[in-house]
């Protein structure tokens, strides 16, 4: 019968290659079935269990606690594997050439001054603490450590913001540098897209599918999966996107999150339509309404984005410059549009696309039913009425055939001082009124023309449907209505997000979306990566694998891992600095 | 002062038109500040109230009483106006060259025999008689009126597809017919894309913007705005799509619908997959997760899916074969999925592009709180599991790292009964395990083996994220997963899709969606119009303009409008019909 015997060790460090490489040689070992080398998380000792690797002592162990757990085939040769564990720790050897290795981030600073990198990769519990020094050293950090709290996370990045310096992470998986992988990282052609990404194997994915599509990055910013939550504001994330935006050698950017907080999403959604360059977006789970919104290119998966930017490349899109709004010749309280429809389709699909510029849009035919207006012939705030629906065309013409009814309604709400913008849609073809905007026209210009009167402005958007060889031809009808004043669109999709940003800018007052941060200085950010690793040597051996210098510091928890003298040490710490 | 006068009339019947011009006529008479001519809804009466043209009488008028009012100067021009009705009624004058007016369809048919459509735009309440004739007369019908109720809609569809014709409609307010334009409709030059659309003005934008781009059209078969709901269930809709799959000359079809029905639009997608041929797709309203799924193509608006469509006939795509999924070889019970993933981005887009095939997928790091795994170390039905997350990372490398912990839970997996589909995401790259499918490889040949043994067939998916130049090479991974019996993409999407078709064959058993329509016969359809038009005079005239042959009907309802009459009317045709 199988013995089980475990040994619990406090107040010691290792980095996590260290345990793992010695779980297996405990495996290897004559007589030895299964071994677990861990810390006493709840999930690791619940994992013990499932293999069989649990004694009354491990059920025992704390979170900090190391446990170390044999099955043997016998008393004998549990008590033997456990008795080497010593000597197997020390046989370990690295494979970093490296005479000297500094203990601390200051010894290394003083042997690798122009070190511009700190890569961390020690147990969450003293991550923060490393990323710390890092930034009062005034390095980027690359905090590949999980299991960092929230509160540090924000404070770090706070520091960082400051000082224009990079926190990426904590749980950053990967970053690529002038062509130099961090942390997890392929192998990736250079070029000229950049990456940033709140989501480690999305990047890894993006990039990977990018060179496999012959296409090349100048960066991928890593910022960890959580800089897009509310909490955190994405400040990685927009001083990447603010860096990136800069760069000339970056042509086209492409954004990555997890699923990010809409608010968030937002914020980074605008600061990136003002990058003066191609922006492809993939929030995943934040499905876009739109392929495309001016410099915006939405991707609708992580293969699509890299496919979208390889070939953005090739056939760089123009970038027409936004219509400038007319927002300062509204009146105060003017902020509702109204929008008089004869089309059922174009109505609902106006709506729909409105979800991302305004809360509510009241509709007598709503895509949701709480938005149902209860009176079709009453407006609420911003309303889009159809008046080609069963209720308004029982014994009277479609409003395509004739305009009387939408013309009076138009009147109606010209009237209305909190009206701002009229949407008008103007479809013409066989079956419809033979001129109408020969009448619509100079309803729009009446209408206008009251509002001015009553010391308002009012926008009269219109999208014009139809074909030069419609039997009312298409320019004549634009050029009509034009002439009474309105803003005149072809697609209705232009139309209506022209009037959102309209109704945005009206009902949102200037919330200024400042990135309080300083900006990475971009010099910086382009020299050659040189780095100091902290944690696992396997990243340090990688940077050395791709030609990128790299100091490993040999760190060691404060007071060797005894949490208790660590804060008193700390605490200490502090009272000196006060001073 | 204005006085206000009203008439009301009791069973009668005009069309709508003639309803306009008289109003029209009315407000021309000296005198006369405002007319109204309407039915007596509702809604209709109080638009009167609105414009102050309302009297005690009007208030008391019913929905089929036609309505008359109006207000003028003064008494006299008021008795006046109203006095003159008949003789602006019988004054109309009609723009329609034919000689004699059949006054039923019966009629027209024997002058016109080979007409192969009906239009019909009489007012509501008679528009599904009239439609129901045409159908007895084997005619295609386009049913343009409005009012129709939801059951005598799907009545006339299914006596419609059991003879294989199309009725488009109710409301449908355009259709394209090899050249020539029914109802509203736009000029729209000819060409290789066709269109089925649940949405008038829908059908309209996107017409117009194809021809604005260049491209043209066969078909643009409208169905009318309720076809695609779960009553109707898009007999009309599947019916037009399944004739376009074999219109040779359409080689793009495009699918345009207001919201509609999920489960109906899950119908016509399952279908359109079969097309054979590029199938845009813009449902308002439903958000598509991709941009691309085999030969589906989703716009995200009615512009994009005519610049998509005009794009598809320029650079016809490449539609390959769909792998064939393995669903015969797994036993009875085997269902479902296990995902186990050391990517947290790669498995969030998992759960995301999962959503499309199965209700729900557990995860430790689920995208929605509720789909929360209680214990991350116990699969529930569909799982996903990042193994990369903080609770597994405690003193343990990531996964990318180390395979044990993920190689221990592949083999759990495969012992459950249920599991189907292992999901596996392989991540390469500098930090990485340094061959880590040199042990995933062998450990997929050990589960495959193990449910093999118990009768079983389990699926290994594998997404292998890397380079060619990365450490380990991206084939040599990819070529010994293959040995180990995996399904191997580097595409997370494509990996992810797979799995989920073979999901949803497993847990939505065949449940054939089979049309029980009998097919359009696409030599007819492929017909020159000619067609019987009942209603809106202006139509025929539309008809003649584009060079169609056309023939007016002076269609009046039975027993001249008196409902009761008609009734018995109706009931005694129907008795002498059973015997």
């Amino acid at each position: 019968m199988s013995v089980i015997k475990s040994e619990i060790r406090g107040g010691v460090y290792y980095d996590s290659a260290v345990l793992m490489a010695l779980q297996r040689s405990l495996a290897d070992l004559p007589g030895v079935e299964d071994a677990g080398v861990i810390m006493g998380t709840p999930t690791n000792k619940e994992l013990l269990v499932r293999v069989n690797l649990v004694t009354p002592e491990v059920e025992q162990a704390k979170e900090n606690d190391l446990v170390i757990v044999v099955r043997a085939g016998d008393e004998r040769a549990a008590s033997d594997a456990l008795q080497r564990v010593d000597e197997l720790l020390s046989a370990r050897k690295s494979s970093i050439q490296q005479d000297y290795r500094p203990r601390s981030l200051d010894g290394a600073q003083s042997m690798m001054p122009d070190a511009n990198w700190v890569l961390v990769s020690v147990a969450g519990r003293y991550a923060a603490g490393v990323a710390r020094e890092a930034l009062r050293l005034n390095k980027h950090v690359f905090l590949f450590s999980d299991n960092v709290s929230v509160e540090e996370e924000i404070s770090l990045k706070a520091e960082a913001a400051q000082k224009g310096l990079l926190v990426m992470g904590p749980d950053c998986g990967t970053a690529m540098i002038n062509g130099i992988g961090l942390g997890f990282a392929n192998k990736v052609r250079r070029g000229p897209i950049g990456v940033v990404a709140a989501a480690g194997t999305g990047l890894q994915q993006v990039a990977s599918r990018i060179d496999q599509l012959g296409g090349g990055m100048t960066f991928g910013i890593g910022t960890g999966g959580r800089d897009l939550s509310e909490k955190v504001g994405g400040v990685t994330f927009l001083m990447g996107l603010d860096a990136l935006s800069r760069d000339p050698d970056t042509k086209v950017i492409v954004l990555v999150s997890k699923p990010p907080s809409p608010k968030v999403a937002d914020q980074v959604l605008r600061v990136a339509r003002k990058a003066g360059k191609p922006v492809v977006v993939n929030f995943i789970g934040r499905t876009p309404i739109s392929r495309r919104v001016g410099n915006l290119f939405f991707a609708s998966g992580l293969d699509d984005a890299a496919a979208l930017a390889v070939e953005l490349v090739k056939n760089p899109p123009v970038l027409e410059g936004e219509p400038e709004l007319p927002i300062a010749r509204f009146a105060p309280g003017q902020k509702y549009l109204r929008g008089l429809f004869s089309g059922g389709t174009l109505a609902y699909e106006a709506q729909h696309l409105l979800t991302e510029y305004v809360p509510k849009v009241y509709a007598n035919a709503p895509i949701n039913k709480e938005n149902k207006l209860k009176d079709s012939l009453v407006s609420v705030e911003h309303t889009i009425v159809d008046l080609g629906e069963d209720e308004f065309t029982v014994g009277r013409l479609h409003p395509m055939m004739d305009n009387d009814l939408r013309i009076r309604r138009m009147m109606e709400e010209a009237e209305d001082p909190e009206v701002a913008v009229i949407f008008l849609d103007v479809v013409i073809g066989f079956g419809s009124h033979p001129d109408p905007a020969s009448e619509l026209g100079p309803a729009i210009a009446e209408a206008k023309a009251k509002a001015e009167k009553a010391g308002r402005y009012l926008e009269v958007v219109a999208v014009c449907t139809g074909t030069e060889e419609d039997p009312q031809k298409l320019s004549h009808q634009i050029r009509q209505l034009k002439q009474g004043g309105a803003w005149v669109e072809t697609s209705n999709e232009v139309a209506v997000r022209y009037a959102g940003q309209i109704l945005q800018a009206l009902n949102q007052p200037s919330e200024e979306t400042q990135l309080i941060a300083a900006p990475v200085d971009l010099e910086t950010l382009k020299k050659p990566v040189k780095a100091l690793n902290v944690g696992l040597e396997s990243f340090a051996e990688n940077l050395t694998a791709q030609g990128a210098p790299v100091l490993q510091v040999d760190w060691q928890p404060p007071a060797a891992g005894n949490e208790k003298l660590a804060s008193i040490l700390e605490r200490m710490k502090k009272l000196s600095s006060a001073e």
